[in-house]
């Protein structure tokens, strides 16, 4: 399960630099972010309820894709080192269970003096819809890295 | 564990109205933010590695204060029912394990024609620092919901 990531320091970065991180939500998925978050919105945990909204099931919570974003970002690009300074995000679309979200990070812009990238956040899914749109500022690391990422820790639930 | 909940409907807001949610991180906290999201950035699961931070020690994630607003909004204010429109977050400092964040969401513009409210969407620490700021938009609900939410999933981490 680890895995080696090297990050990208900024001044290794160049505009139009892309990487993408591909997952499908599963039921377990709402289950544990209900779980980290607190937030049992019925919109997310209860069928029944969910039946009687204009999405007529379960959605996956909003904050979900947003947390794959800070995943792509702080494994991917730029990677481990890189400070979260804002995000901006735009939900365009619900999220289903079983949608394959594609998280695609840009970099749109560097400022050299800051030391500050703007990147481009777009999580799509997999009929090609935007789910979310969205600008992330970072300060990227200055310093190449290259680590061994910590295992995901592993969850059972409680019945 | 069961917590019942009554929406506040579009037509029942007001400006300035407010409401708080206060929760302590902990460890678990990050390690089940990790859990949920994939995200094994080493700055919030590897004490050794973060000890080389400027931060000097793990921080926990930034969509963990976000996932506490959205947690705040959907189930507060407005409450069940509230369609996410979009979110902008400034992570001004960083969250340590044990600190206690307090989050505030107040009513800041009601928009008649599109039946929407921005809100201020502000998490503070104990010190009274503000540690992320931003604004969320939302299309609250138009009926009254009051219903009992469902239980927080329970989980066991696996060793």
């Amino acid at each position: 399960m680890n895995k080696m990531v090297e990050n990208i320091p900024y001044d290794e970065l160049v505009v139009g630099q892309r990487t993408e991180l591909v997952h499908t939500a599963t039921e377990e998925d709402v289950k544990l972010f209900a779980a980290a978050s607190g937030d049992t919105n019925p919109a997310h945990l209860d069928a029944e309820y969910a039946a009687t909204t204009q999405f007529k099931q379960v959605i996956v919570h909003g904050m979900f894709s947003a947390g794959l974003i800070s995943t792509a970002i702080g494994t991917q690009l730029p990677g481990i080192g890189t400070i979260y300074l804002g995000q901006d995000l735009q939900f365009r679309r619900p999220v289903y269970i079983g949608d394959t979200l594609t998280v695609s990070i840009t970099v749109l812009e560097k400022n050299d003096d800051k030391k500050w990238v703007t990147l481009e956040t777009l999580v799509t899914n997999q009929k090609g819809e935007k789910v979310v749109t969205g600008k992330a500022n970072v300060m990227p690391p200055t310093q190449k890295i290259e680590r061994t990422l910590p295992n995901i820790p592993q969850v059972n639930f409680v019945d």
